[in-house]
């Protein structure tokens, strides 16, 4: 079933890379399919086609995440002989799609999660969104997909958001839920390079992940089930990532929990909850100090820009206060010690719906871990803490430079 | 950005399963979306509606695998609430799915490849088909898509491939590449279970995977990246194990290989050859004997129907005759050892597509490994054997229960 890719000489030879590649390192170097010279995006030629059927917005408590979707939809056509075409934003529409395009059969999906806020003078605020686009290159290169300009994509990006924006609630928590998208369309069933691909981005109005205050959870380590490993796609947001974990989450919920926290190795390493990092902070067994910890991006880790946005501001803002703040591997049976020893502080997770996710307490191997938090206690300080310094950069609240302010 | 599955209770609970569950036993109890009563396939609703544009069959020398299609496709919708929903027979057309469908986001695809042969007779035959039902429905439920009836799907697999007969060329090596695919259809972008799906069949005419008799391949041992993990998803046929795998395989072709090998762990075990099972003949090291050993399904091994098929002939066949049969762990080194040592007799590939692929040599570690042709000859003795034994069951000029004759 396989396509075979036509070698590039007969000849077999010893590249001098290959020889010296004689321990195992578990590093990719994917370039991608752009290694040929093809037109890049060019936001300029942009064409706009609204909507003659405008959709009414919802009251914003009624908004479900990825529920509701906005007026529009960006798209840009690639194909490896042309590069990308024109960008145009149309009305939000169904994909026609050959049911033999490789997206269906070989999973060439990477996509992206970012929002748009609307700060208090009424204009509206990407975060960080270059972060978003140098993880879709690289997820996409991952996998053969094409890879773009990524400042001339913010551009179209923020042209979108601004047209959508009165779908952008005027409220703190509230934003612009943003999903690029990259797939692959190639109509045959050979297994290679895709040679056509679509980039597509929709939006769906969202409210705050907690809309009456956190709401502390409970996770179950899951030991039966492996999420990524070395060598393998973990660090990268490809849909590859998500379907398999949807049967240990759902085994989880069976069992009472919110989420399932994903180990690794027979030393049980603690990487990711559900589809966040997780942070866990206690005071470091040697020494007293408080420490914040998350697993390091091993490979097996995705590269979260809450998770970034969290390391950031706790090294400028915690460390000088004498946190430690540390990225490094760190068991389950580390974390069960410190809940046993009145070391642990919180635990929570991140990611770009919630922002941070309080952990109340994990099972693992019948028992259960407690993560730190008081009787009817719902967040602790450190997670509150964080939450307000990273909305206070998304909704510009403080002026900084993650916080990217779309041109009116 | 995931969807947080209601926990059944709010009061957390451990289950006498979950207590026991202290050792990590890496096996995923999928039961699938289906374990509520819904409906099953009915094949006796399927409607048929005939192209009015039939297209003209290309003369079989012209054929590419998965590059042309027959005139029609075969698709059943299913739903949460419902069950699956009356099949049909269409005329082969694009697929209108909404932009924020889950098989786009999280890859919530599994598919099978099989083949309808056309005997000396003129029936039309299928190989197997209740292997690729309960391993799509394997794959399915590992997904959380819905599994189905495997009777009543190739009840309606074999008509549409009597429909389509006129594709199936009438010469030994010929076949119609069937291609069952299922995809996750949910509208919103919570990660969950999809409570929509569609089934669908596309179908394309196919020549031999050697037109001009075989020829050997080579093969690059892939030790920067791996395939599969134990408690991960490489023993289901999902589309999440096949997008990851192309960079490598690029990678080799740029060096000059046809394939890569995929190896496993520290001790470097064989694993799988691009999108293939691999073999390997050897004397035993110890006796002498004539040894067939393929790598043992621990997880991490797609379960290939040519893979059991080979097995199972090898078993009756070989066996006898003083072969051992052997599924089990076998390293690269010990590969090496046979071929250094005047051990190794054939190495070969297996898989739907090529039945049998012979290699002539492996790239390892800076050095070659050569696989026991002699120089100018492309397939071994016992790769031309199997080959012949299984296509003799195929084209059922061997009568047997593997073969199903599909009723006029």
């Amino acid at each position: 079933m396989l396509r075979q890719l036509r070698p590039r000489s007969s000849l077999i030879q010893q590249s001098p890379l290959r020889l010296l590649a004689t321990c195992r390192q578990y590093s990719i170097q994917a370039s991608g399919a752009s290694t040929i010279k093809r037109q890049d995006i060019d936001p300029s030629s942009l064409t706009i086609t609204k909507t003659t059927t405008p959709k009414e917005t919802l009251p914003p408590t009624d908004l479900v995440f990825g529920r509701t979707f906005t007026d529009h939809m960006l798209s840009l056509e690639w194909t490896a002989s042309e590069g990308w075409l024109a960008p145009r934003i149309t009305p939000y529409q169904n994909l026609s799609l050959d049911p033999a395009s490789c997206v269906f059969h070989y999973a060439f999906t990477a996509f992206e999660g970012m929002k748009a806020y609307k700060d208090s003078a009424g204009q509206v605020r990407l975060f960080r969104p270059e972060r978003n686009m140098a993880r879709l290159n690289k997820s996409s290169a991952r996998i053969a997909l094409p890879t773009f300009d990524g400042a001339a994509m913010i551009e179209l990006i923020a042209k979108f958001a601004q047209l959508e924006s009165r779908f952008i609630p005027d409220m703190k928590g509230y934003s612009l839920y943003l999903r690029p998208t990259m797939i692959g369309t190639q109509r045959t069933l050979g297994v290679g390079p895709p040679g056509s691909a679509l980039f597509y981005l929709i939006a769906s109005p969202v409210g705050p992940y907690y809309p009456t205050g956190f709401k502390a959870i409970s996770l179950e380590a899951t030991d039966y089930a492996v999420r990524a490993w070395p060598g393998g796609v973990g660090n990268s947001k490809l849909g590859a990532n998500y379907a398999p974990c949807i049967v240990p989450q759902m085994e989880a919920a069976k069992r009472g929990f919110h989420q399932n926290l994903w180990l690794f190795g027979e030393e049980e390493y603690v990487t990711e909850v559900g589809t966040m990092n997780l942070f866990v902070a206690m005071k470091n067994k040697e020494t007293g100090q408080k420490e914040l910890i998350t697993a390091p991006l091993d490979g097996t880790i995705l590269e979260g820009v809450t998770r970034d946005s969290i390391l950031s501001l706790a090294r400028q803002k915690l460390a000088p206060e004498g946190w430690i703040i540390s990225e490094k591997k760190y068991t389950m049976k580390d974390l069960d010690d410190a809940a046993n020893q009145g070391r642990l502080i919180e635990v929570f997770g991140a990611g770009t719906a919630a922002i941070v996710a309080p952990v109340r307490n994990i099972s693992w191997k019948g028992k259960m871990v407690d993560c730190g938090l008081k009787p009817g206690e719902e967040a602790g300080q450190l997670t509150l803490q964080l939450k307000d310094w990273i909305e206070a950069r998304q909704y510009g609240d403080e002026e900084h430079e993650w916080s990217y302010t779309v041109p009116k």
